[in-house]
């Protein structure tokens, strides 16, 4: 019959009892990069690799995000900052859930990923930033869905490497070539870089 | 030397894998219930209890929501809302992710819910609405931040109970009484809800 508020800050439980129950630390891997520089691919396969040695791991992408939690958002410069603010905090809840979560998004500008840094920063997760390093003109001779065709058409207006910019990180915490290796490869490099920082147990 | 975007699909991560990592099945518990009903007390205490009994959850509750990922909304009709979309929006990434997520917020009308049921439905995830039944004298006498004195003196304007209104669940899937039972008996309650319905292990 004790049942008041006041038992509240005893009840909550701490992020390393879920951390200690996962054996793993919750951190947001960030991947940036431009359209079809191979973001996704590598994401799906880091993830798919991470689960495969048992540890929890979740993608965020466009697909999961941009057609749920931010339907609601346009591609003005307002909604896209908004679309990526509401990306990071989603990705700090799932960090401080003790998931390894990975963000696939363009993310084209410094400013609203080093917000996202900062908000990780204030709650003590880690922010891992990689840079999907991969040259334009491998980008647009891949393009899967036609984009960069119908961008230097004219067709698309606002598209990032075209003709709206694209701020690669300036101190990146990886960079990953996909022009030169293949996903699979870049994901067993991920995943010696979180060990060989202490983010993963091997 | 293969990095084109063609693998994305076959390198998806079914939910499936990390339910079986995990031993667990994804979904959202949702308490609904008025100010001061004991949401939060009973969100923690469940939280708590299944991270003990080995289960990985986590809670989406005002502290981390409201203060985050929906710090740009007030409290208009329009807002709360969008307060409550995001709300579920985030929930079903978390049960998609497979851990057991419970959200604790008042949620006081029926179309929010049932929006944030549906999407649930939509990707056959199970959608638990709880609602935590309160006399609202008990709240009322509760209280804990004042609110309901506020509201009562015009302080407080849109108030839920006072002079906004709450719409209780037609068809809970499970009511908890906390007025006449402890937290922990209450999310002992709770998993035994879950085990018998097939949606936890025993």
């Amino acid at each position: 019959m004790n049942a008041t508020n006041i038992t509240w800050h005893e009840n909550h439980v701490k992020r390393d009892e879920r951390e200690k129950l996962l054996s793993q630390k919750g951190l947001t891997i960030w991947l940036t990069g431009l359209p079809s520089s191979g973001k996704s691919t590598t994401a799906f396969t880091f993830e798919h690799e991470l689960i495969k040695q048992g540890h929890l791991a979740y993608v965020l992408d466009g697909d999961n995000v941009r057609h749920g939690l931010n339907n609601n958002l346009g591609f003005s410069a307002e909604d896209r900052e908004e679309n990526i603010r509401r990306i990071g905090e989603v990705a700090l809840l799932f960090a401080d859930a003790g998931i390894i979560t990975i963000t696939s998004f363009i993310s084209p500008y410094r400013s609203d990923r080093d917000r996202a840094r900062k908000i990780h920063d204030d709650k003590g997760l880690h922010f891992i930033e990689i840079f999907v390093d991969t040259p334009i003109e491998i980008c647009e001779d891949r393009d899967p869905k036609g984009l960069y065709k119908k961008a230097r058409a004219g067709e698309l207006k606002g598209f990032t490497g075209i003709d709206d910019p694209y701020e690669p990180p300036v101190n990146p915490d990886y960079v990953l070539k996909t022009a030169e290796k293949s996903p699979e490869l870049l994901s067993l490099e991920l995943i010696e870089y979180l060990i060989n920082n202490g983010l993963l147990k091997d």
